[in-house]
């Protein structure tokens, strides 16, 4: 007896079927578009904290993980911690750098552009007068971030170029940071 | 045979002499406050990456983890991920969280304000219609983030208030977020 299997279209590991498929659903009901991400944290003594990562929101449910993934942070020792985890600044680069390349990846597999391999690396400079309060014309935050992508896929220089670009161009962190976000905080006791 | 111990001078966990020790150490030597952060990533097909933390430049050297961190990244299946590890948006308010956190406890800490407890949660909201180039009107980045904090310390409701502005005034991710930063990409053939 035959039977008719539709294979997976994957490009780049991304099922380009269900990109499209996503798409198509969102321009039926646009607030399926409309996502809410959120963490709770945890002070667990001087430099240490955790972060649970679980529930969000997405195309118009509440959903949660299977399992919570729990995300740490810490200090090196010249900065007064006990190194047992990445540093926040450290885990800001790894947002952008995960970010950028999933939207790089993704869009590159919409236009069927195939990827084979992807490395990056990102530095960001800080100088701790802001920080302490020591100099008010040292902003706290990073002064500047550098990225270098390495990039392997059979295609000529100048699409190698605009394949990067669809990452600085869709990524939701890069949008971020680099234009900034409205951060409220409110405050009440424990 | 007496001895005399010098103890440590504690304030939530901060060794609140190391930190005016580091203060007097950048005043005489200004250089000794660059740091460079960095992270090296990964892409592992997909919507699956990994970000290794290990050496960074800081005080005038090189410096390396005994062992480095390394962090994952995915997207839930919803996005078209595998859903094994936090997303980079989440990552983002984890860094957020955490930078937010140290920086409040640490100048706290240099006022001697005793916390007992932190807690907070980070909610941020972001359309598919940027990420996806569906509407060039929506941003592809978070609309907006946010922020509770619950704090736990014998002060006045005022000065709670003030505990969570060291916060904000103080922390590298908050000035980052808020204010934009720079980030150069330069891309070649791997």
């Amino acid at each position: 007896m035959a039977t008719a299997q539709k294979l997976a279209n994957l490009v780049n590991g991304v099922n380009v079927d269900d990109l499209y498929a996503t798409v198509d659903a969102i321009k039926a009901a646009p607030a399926v578009a409309k996502f809410r991400f959120r963490i709770q944290n945890e002070w667990r003594g001087a430099s240490r904290n955790c972060s649970r990562v679980d529930s969000y929101y997405g195309a118009g449910l509440e959903r949660f993980r299977q399992c919570p993934f729990i995300l740490s942070a810490d200090e090196p020792s010249i900065l007064l911690g006990t190194d047992a985890a990445a540093s926040p600044v450290e885990y800001l680069l790894h947002a952008l750098a995960a970010c950028l390349t999933t939207s790089m990846v993704y869009h590159a597999a919409a236009r069927g552009i195939h990827i084979e391999e992807v490395e990056s690396a990102f530095e960001g400079d800080i100088d701790l007068h802001g920080f302490l309060g020591l100099d008010k014309n040292v902003r706290k935050g990073y002064q500047a971030i550098h990225v270098n992508f390495k990039i392997k896929a059979d295609v000529p220089d100048e699409q190698l170029q605009e394949i990067a670009q669809l990452g600085t161009e869709h990524s939701a962190i890069f949008d971020s940071l680099t234009n900034g976000v409205p951060v409220s905080v409110s405050t009440e006791r424990l």
